[in-house]
């Protein structure tokens, strides 16, 4: 991992190493919904994406970029599920053995998913420090290669060709909006959008309960978050330092949004689009739907990030709102 | 409306008439479903369809199959929902007027999707009898054109065009499976699979609730179903003549699924493949997981026939099953 920002040739490149790797994902919309938004959004469907996340373009072009003489045989990660997996997959598919390092607490089915995929699980206490200290212990037993799951300019760069194929769709797009978590897939997709469409603008939406990427880009210093408090899982992360730069350079306008908007537009988005979301998908419908980013257009792309969801665990889903 | 058959030429020129008019709907496939299957299954995902279900290929084919000296302004269908909305769509985009006669008890979202498709609505008793009781008053008043719901040449070949999709993809089928209700889209969808894999299986599947075109594959003769049972409110109708006479020639097997296997199909397809389908497209999958079909091969095609689903009314999505 160098301290090199990626650029728009680097998600191209990505691109083109990950053809007939990753699932060309489907661009959907629907009339109900953009009745709802007052606007016209087509959304990037990267719920279907193979492992259920945008996660696996990422790691696969991590994978794929090593130098041929690296000799990596063995790859590992922090994540709380989807990055993991993500990891396992692409290790699998390239002969490499796999280990992922998981906070306790993390998501029931994506763990499951991490171990169906074959890799080896290692627990530890959640929160970062915990994270990367069971991860260094790793490393120092074992000769693995570490694949950050977004401070990383491969991961980064293989994160934006979601919206590099999205913008390949005949659809035009005034506005792109995703969700920030760590920042791999709102730095990927801002490069896509920068490298393509001359003067559309660039939204990235997080949970008001893990906010360190609005209040980052709002004071201009990348700030943490010390206790997440959101059902978006996959957003509970701090933006890393690469992701930030880019953040802080390609962006235009950070929202977030209240956890029952995220949950309202989970429930929109099933009803409207027959899609299955995860929360932290759902954040950046939301901030479509609330109207409140100042320069969201009227012709929106948002990319759905997951749709990897403990259906006992969703308020709605479970019905346990209903039933209290 | 003739007593024509349609044959594999009819689905052919119905996929000429209808580029550009509905989506080429995704394939999508899983690996965790395929485990739980036992089999490699592909899904042609018509819940994504525009209007949220197949309907609208063969509602569309009989608009812009009318002669053009016809001389047609208003059409007219009965419909618990999907049909009715399909014809709806239809009918606006060729500027035709539209109107729905509609069972009381169908289901909400279904009635206000056609609504929100610019058709008027005509309500009536539930069954088969009073339905068409309504129609032939509204024919006797206006002079409507009736584009009937499934036993229809035109409707059929158009709803065949799914298959055809199916079959078009970098995918190898050794049997295709769709659920049957009037029989519109199983006989479509049979007639593109006869026309282009020689010897691929097709298999009906229905509920055990409203099990009339098994009864009428087993016995040789067509008969209809009283009180249908079923949560699959797409599958209620009984099979119609043309419908019976493709079922009759060219399907192979004919299974039946139960309720609690079509709801436990309905929430699978939505944690495995991440898409809502609506009751009548489970039992489908129902039939492909509960392994009792004797032809079922070991690469599946499903057609998912629609995605419009009542959350408040859904067993585990509204978690009246826990709360009781």
């Amino acid at each position: 991992m160098t301290e090199t920002l990626p650029d728009f040739a680097a998600v191209v490149a990505a691109a083109g190493r990950l053809k007939g790797r990753v699932r060309r994902t489907p661009v959907m919309r629907s009339d109900t919904f953009d009745r709802r938004a007052g606007r016209a959004v087509v959304f990037k469907c990267e719920n279907l994406q193979q492992g259920g996340a945008f996660k696996l373009r990422g790691a696969f072009n991590a994978l794929l970029a090593l130098p041929a003489d690296a000799g990596v045989t063995h790859v590992a990660t922090h994540s709380s599920g989807n990055h993991g997996n993500a990891l396992a997959i692409a290790a699998r598919a390239l002969g490499l053995a796999c280990t992922v390092v998981v906070p306790e607490g993390s998501s029931r089915v994506k763990v499951a998913a991490i171990e169906a995929s074959g890799a080896r699980i290692v627990w530890c206490e959640p929160g970062l420090a915990a994270r990367e200290a069971a991860l260094a212990a790793l490393v120092a037993r074992e000769p693995v290669h570490v694949v950050h799951p977004f401070d990383d300019a491969d991961v980064i760069a293989g994160q934006g060709t979601a919206a590099l194929e999205l913008i390949a769709e005949p659809v035009d797009l005034d506005t792109v909006v995703a969700p920030i978590g760590g920042g791999g897939l709102i730095g990927g997709t801002a490069l896509a959008v920068r490298g393509t469409l001359g003067d559309c603008t660039v939204i990235g939406a997080e949970p008001a309960g893990a906010d360190d990427a609005w209040r980052s880009f709002m004071g201009g210093r990348r700030v943490g978050v010390d206790a997440p408090d959101t059902i978006a899982d996959g957003l509970r992360a701090s933006i890393g330092v690469r992701n930030f730069e880019l953040l802080r350079r390609h962006v235009d306008e950070v929202v977030t949004v209240t956890e029952a908007a995220i949950v309202a537009a989970m429930r929109i988005v099933l009803e409207d689009l027959k899609l299955l979301i995860e929360p932290s998908s759902a954040v950046a419908v939301a901030a479509v739907l609330d109207g409140r980013a100042a320069r969201m257009g009227d012709q929106v792309g948002v990319i759905l990030s997951g749709g990897n969801v403990d259906l006992g665990q969703c308020p709605f889903l479970s019905g346990r709102v209903e039933a209290s």
